[in-house]
């Protein structure tokens, strides 16, 4: 008989993200344990299960869904599986946390996200930095009215080293797989939904991106329904590291958050004053929000609350991210209900 | 018989920028003496002169143009009067120091820059922003080669007070008597052209603005001709004191200027971390500057080279800011070939 | 039989430091295993070792001193405890961690350092704060030459709040138990060792303290071996939380710590800028520290090489804590060779 | 007849210092005339007189205290040399601002100052840093009350560059020629006299200095009158500039002042994260304070109040410097009661 104040999860997909869930479930989550790992690759799937002492290891996720002691999936497989997969953890009743994006397309979504709510299973889109303590906190302070009525909204989001060209060729463009944080970041911090989009960009990194059909550096203009204003920008690479800054401006005030650092050491020489370049990448910089992410999907499922990133989180920045790719295509602002 | 070392100048229009300038030529500006100061306002004329013991006061700058003993002329009147001054001194063979913007309409610069090209005197637009140490550094590195190849340019540009009602009925309009300032900024900073506006704009500080036929804020993207993509923001008040930030990103780097303040005090208290609000307007933060771009001046006619802000400078952020208004009105981007 | 690349760890006593490294041993320590917990309280013992499936648990240390299975113990008993416990497991055979301070007696310090001589077992000393980000970074700069030659040394050390008088009674004062501390960050930082102390010192913060026979507030000037000078500054009470700040100063530079904040938010708005408090005591500041020694003392034995922070790291402090003390009551410069 | 609302000024020695206030009362001080100048170097006088167009130009200061048209001198000879002319402006009715340090000799700054109490004049004494605006507003906070009560006092003060030797040895040794700055700071933040100084030094930048008889390098504690205690840290050399900062503890918070910079820019690259060095040296960073102080005398002496830094702030703080000398060549806290 099932302890009800424990989830048992199962991870399905044991990349690098699905590792660094599993990790969490493991060993940082209270109220969740780690019962199962699938993956189509059974050695990667093996070699997580070991470290963490769990009894289920499997190549097929279905074995998972029929498990009646799984209460719950976190779903890391590949972008394309998402939705399949949602679609049949939803069906088996099964609790659902999901990497973003559910899909690239709005169908498949649809159809995913009205499997789960038919389910009446919850649902929580892996936004990871919501969870992060800057982010939280700036955001916070625009909820408390700190900054009064939100005028202008800045995100600089920029990666230190571009992908694989074969993954910018599946990935969906720049719009869907990395400016989708910042869609969700810019909705987050906002409070209010994006109603058009305007986009500059071009390829300045690597040509190669351009030849695969995609753009490495943007400028974004969002208008938002309370009429404030933002602004995005994104490079595939900053040479500095992995720069994760924004700003909020209203009529109150300003909040900003600036990038975290590895240390805080300042060295003063004849040649001028020195420090740190921003931690690297998102493994660095965001791995407490996904600890964090993940410890708030299990309480919310443990109280039978709503999880704090829904099914539309999920949705929302899709249809921003198309409306993106089209305004750069077409090089004028389109708006959201161009695309829905 | 003159002396050759020396620039006698004459100040046209001495309200609050042209005192600045009186001044800085009468005790800061090696190479220069203030020989004459014009006003419509007598008293105001007779007041600056008084102080720096200027032998010659008149209410109509006529008498200066006429008077062989002056070499150059600071324009420091009514912006509608720039042009019309600055034919009649070129014409009367005085270089030519000019508040920005020289004027709204194109016709009307260009008249007055054929004028002055035909007349062979120098003239320098009053873009003392280019003469802010901050500034100055950043370009200086962008032309060192230290970002590598721009990608992204970033301006914010925040007041700390709208204007007077009054003042926004006849000033052009926001892109034309503050924008102009970050129009310049970017193309001085970008070392490259600006080929095509798009503006995202509303009314969020002041109705009064809006039924004036204005905007009070904005975010606007740049395309440069060297394929860079710039964004500046603007308010016209921004609580928290004048915000002018500048950020240049690269193949190889960034390089951003902060905001200066009045001291470096800091205070740690059980309240949280508190230190001071950036200096409050224009002539706290850019007092340096006017002095620094009147020596620039001077020194450029003493040595026969060529001013540092020419009059397609004070040309060209007018057609940007043209262009801005057009983008606004019609949403969508414009080219600034659609102005000229 | 036993698996020798896994050390098999006893934790003796529970309270809030054993915690930590329980959970750090279990949850975070490569190569190591939580095999057993002693505490006097045998409820503390069983709570951690339930969560952590450890499988011993007893209320006397010398269970796990007598087990084979046990290949080192953490002492995080009380203070008083820590040389005849150091004593016990060396002569058991066992690699020791130990929580500092070693005593305050010399003479104690002297006898149990010679037992762990005489048994070759391997001995680390818990001083955590030299496994900081930041004071290793500002070590590592030091080493690398990058300050030349060192002249002057900083270290503020404040407390956001005292502890209380009970604590203060039997701590062996301020500067045993809160300066050592700084006595070894100085000793690490300088390379170098102290030779003199000059203390200045005072009841400052609360009068119960002085009753106590303690004082709360100091500045202690240290002469070093390489002709270097430091100054140390203590309070046990800054309201705006843990002050953790070192600057080493030298002929070719400065390199400086600053503290650690829990975001990296701004708040500017009319009444100025604010930024939050550092992180607001050691549990919160040093957590990482905590984790990183232990897994270094794990390394070290599993390598059978010399831990980083040995016997001698241990006792040094000491004998200048305990210099000073006889320098704030004589009030004249103490020489280390005074008090051994 | 004389304009009795101005005040008519002769400047005595214009070497780097005099230089500085000459023009400061020229062109920045409302209220004052420059109107003679006097140096034993007449070429000097003269060119600074040229330069403001002073009618008054003598190689012997005693033509400016025989003029009845003087009102007041700012004494700016060799440190020598002060405490007769004072005696002798004073005995003519001059009011004074007088350079630091008064004199080395308690005695003949006690018979200077005792003249000036008997003729009735005003006194300034040349503590320009009183009159920085990061120090200002620290002294402002503690006076406000915003630390609460002063805990801990601390001073860095680090010069880019030692003299040269010839002035090493006859300025009185580091402690009267650059500390006696900090000595004065350290009674203006804390408002309160030093009783007790401890002074750790040594010989650290140049041997020659130590051949000179004198140190470079210093740690100095200070014991408050009420009950605070200070640090002061000197340099002769520090490689990335003048390093001026401060900070005081408290009850209630801390209030620091960090270094001036020449611009804000940042610039982040593949190498980390750089900005500027700290201003050069006093003229760059306390130009502002130069002439704030005069311009505080001069409205002094014309509203007839008593000036803001007088005759036993400039004899303190070579009480202080020569409580210093002592401690540092007895090797034990010195105090000032031993010296007067």
């Amino acid at each position: 008989m099932r302890n009800d104040k424990v989830l048992r999860m199962g991870v399905i997909g044991v990349g690098r993200i699905g590792k660094i869930h599993a990790k969490s479930i493991a060993t940082r989550t209270p109220g969740a344990v780690l019962a199962a790992v699938a993956d189509v690759n059974l050695a990667a799937a093996a070699e997580t299960a070991v470290k963490f002492n769990v009894p289920i290891i499997t190549e097929d996720y279905h074995t998972l869904l029929a498990d009646p002691n799984i209460d719950a999936v976190a779903i890391c497989s590949a972008t394309d599986t998402h939705a399949q997969i949602m679609q049949e953890a939803a069906a088996a009743g099964k609790h659902i946390f999901c990497e973003k994006p559910i899909d690239h397309s709005l169908e498949k979504i649809d159809a995913a996200l009205a499997t789960v709510e038919k389910a009446g299973v919850k649902l929580q889109i892996g936004f990871n930095r919501r969870f992060d303590a800057n982010f939280r906190k700036v955001r916070q302070m625009v909820a408390d009215g700190k900054i009064g009525e939100l005028h202008i909204l800045r995100i600089t989001s920029r990666d230190p080293a571009p992908p694989p060209i074969e993954y910018v060729k599946v990935s969906g463009g720049m719009f869907l797989d990395m400016t989708i944080h910042d869609f969700d970041m810019a909705r987050y911090l906002a409070g209010s939904e994006v109603e058009e989009v305007y986009v500059a960009a071009g390829v300045m990194v690597d040509p190669a991106i351009g030849e695969a059909g995609d753009v490495d550096t943007a400028v974004i203009t969002l208008k938002f329904a309370n009429g404030a204003i933002g602004t995005i920008d994104n490079s595939r690479k900053a040479v500095y590291g992995y720069d994760q800054r924004v700003e909020v401006f209203g009529s109150e005030g300003m909040v900003s958050a600036a990038n975290n650092m590895p240390n805080t050491h300042v060295y003063s020489s004849a040649d001028g004053v020195h420090s740190e370049k921003p931690l690297y990448f998102f493994l660095e910089r965001y791995m407490e929000s996904f600890v964090a992410e993940m410890q708030a999907f299990v309480q919310a499922v443990l109280q039978d609350e709503e999880p704090p990133v829904v099914g539309a989180d999920g949705r929302i920045p899709v249809i921003i991210g198309l409306a993106a790719k089209k305004s750069y295509l077409e090089n004028r602002p389109v708006k959201l209900s161009e695309i829905v």
